[in-house]
């Protein structure tokens, strides 16, 4: 059945989404970006809408709350992440459900931030509430979770920043400083301008406290945030240190791990050639299942057709 | 909500359904080997049906045929895989279809061997078929297939037979012959007695058959049966061929790769720290999506709970 989608963000993903939706056999009847938004019940244009939004600002005429308020099955929330309220995204999460239609986070705020209230409101609600997209990209992680059963799984850990793990991939295999490092990925567009999101561990941490948060969900356990998370970024892993790791046959990569209990996020030393020493931008997510061991999953964690893909499975799977 | 299994099939996956099940929130009510049944419509004891199998071979008085006919939701196929007319597993599909009941299979013969007609006797039912168990066990591999969208996958190959993987990895590792690292799997239980299904490339090929099936039928395309792959062992590779290999950073792995128009097995080199080059009893499977690159898949691909694993993740799946 082709769904009627309305797209908030017009990042990245949220212009992926808008690409690529009709290849999915989904609609596009509204778009909107912070300060203009586009409806058409029909079907919008959305190349024409994402031209526009380059050439001169806006995506289209209408107002954003006009998207909103628009007759759609699927919102897909993909304006950028926020802390602490989680706003404005939240809000759109509310006001789709209140309207019982479903929401498809690929903001991670409104779940790695306000998780309860969110779980809370979809309750209330018809709608239901998928966040594949928040987590590592492309890569099929919570709807592993959720197929193998987040009660049977105790731990999920793994690389969940591409641009903290190129610059430490690059620093092992090239023995360069991690300035050095960081200004070539700022050169190459794997690193931002300000990269303290990425490479502090902040990015990588929303993602395990969101992790933990389904976890412990399947327990009746804590809700997590942020602020429950303990977070050491890489800036400060000195060349030598992965050099000795190196003659060790180790290396370093910033390792996020998820418990029903607990989110920590820091460098830590892994096998050299093991499966979460990925390289590049590379991500991976290891679960340690009770049943059936370690299961791996690994991929592109980010880019805007990638993470339009995991946007693009979860309408597929509410459509099921 | 709680779901009524009927197992069919006595060996390391159906005992683990038993045994597992009431842990995922199942009932079983009805289990059987080929010449006995148990029934029991508030389910039954699975330990001791185990129990007595082990010591006199049968799981209960009941006849395997009350099983089949028993009030159950899905029936769990879980009988040994047989080519060709793929009986009698296929017609056990067929039963419970016929009385718009769901199959999951862990059984790969009907959906390698006869895969047009179980999806037109799905088509002509209430029930649905779900067959994650029968590539990769645990590994979430036709789960990523299907929210991925298999009309995105353009090849899924990877290392799908952990016997012949754990031959291969030992040979390289150790500069053994083939015949020395087969007697010490087959003494580790890692190989069976006759270990051709898994050493000639057949119980891989199969999966492969199985992934290809999928991939077609999203382009309307062909279907697939054993006949139809190009299928090479490994028995005839020379310790020496991997001592080269292992001097180019190469190793040698039994490789499947499927597509939407072809199914090959073969032993293939590959970079010996890459992700293909899984060691011991380990599977992978890597997708060639359209719009994220490689996804991949790894873990544990065989064995009776992990197995179950799958088999209970389809049962949660057809729950929701």
């Amino acid at each position: 059945m082709s769904l009627r989608l309305a797209v908030l963000g017009a990042g990245a993903v949220g212009g992926s989404v808008v690409e690529l939706a009709a290849e999915y056999g989904h609609r596009v009847v509204g778009f909107a970006d912070s300060s203009s938004g586009v409806v058409d019940a029909g079907g919008i244009d959305g190349e024409r809408a994402l031209e526009r939004k380059s050439r001169d600002g806006a995506v289209g005429d209408d107002d954003p709350d006009d998207v909103l308020a628009a007759d759609y099955d699927v919102l897909v929330e993909a304006t950028p992440t926020t802390l602490g309220d989680a706003e404005p995204g939240f809000s759109h999460c509310l006001a789709a459900l209140e309207r019982d239609r479903h929401v498809v986070l690929a903001n991670k705020g409104p779940v790695a931030e306000r998780y309860a209230d969110l779980r809370r409101a979809e309750e209330d609600s018809a709608g239901d509430v998928l966040f594949e997209a928040t987590v590592g990209g492309a890569m099929p992680v919570l709807s592993t979770v959720a197929d193998y059963g987040p009660g049977h799984i105790s731990t999920a850990r793994g690389v969940l920043n591409g641009t903290a793990n190129f610059v430490l991939s690059r620093m092992a295999a090239e023995g360069l400083g991690y300035e050095h490092v960081l200004a070539e990925a700022q050169d190459l567009g794997v690193a931002e301008a300000d990269p303290s999101f990425d490479v502090d561990g902040t990015d990588a941490a929303l993602k395990c406290v969101i992790l933990a948060n389904v976890l412990s969900e399947a327990r009746g356990g804590d809700v997590f945030s942020l602020d429950d998370a303990e977070v050491t970024g890489i800036k400060d892993i000195p060349g030598s240190a992965l050099d000795l790791a190196t003659e060790d046959g180790r290396t370093i990569r910033l390792i996020g791990e998820a418990t029903p209990k607990r989110v920590r996020v820091g460098p830590r030393l892994v096998p050299q050639h093991g499966a979460l020493a990925v390289t590049g931008t590379q991500n991976i997510v290891q679960f340690e299942t009770e049943h059936a061991g370690q299961l791996n999953v690994s991929g592109r964690g980010a880019g805007g057709p990638e993470t339009a893909t995991a946007v693009l499975a979860d309408v597929a799977r509410l459509n099921r």
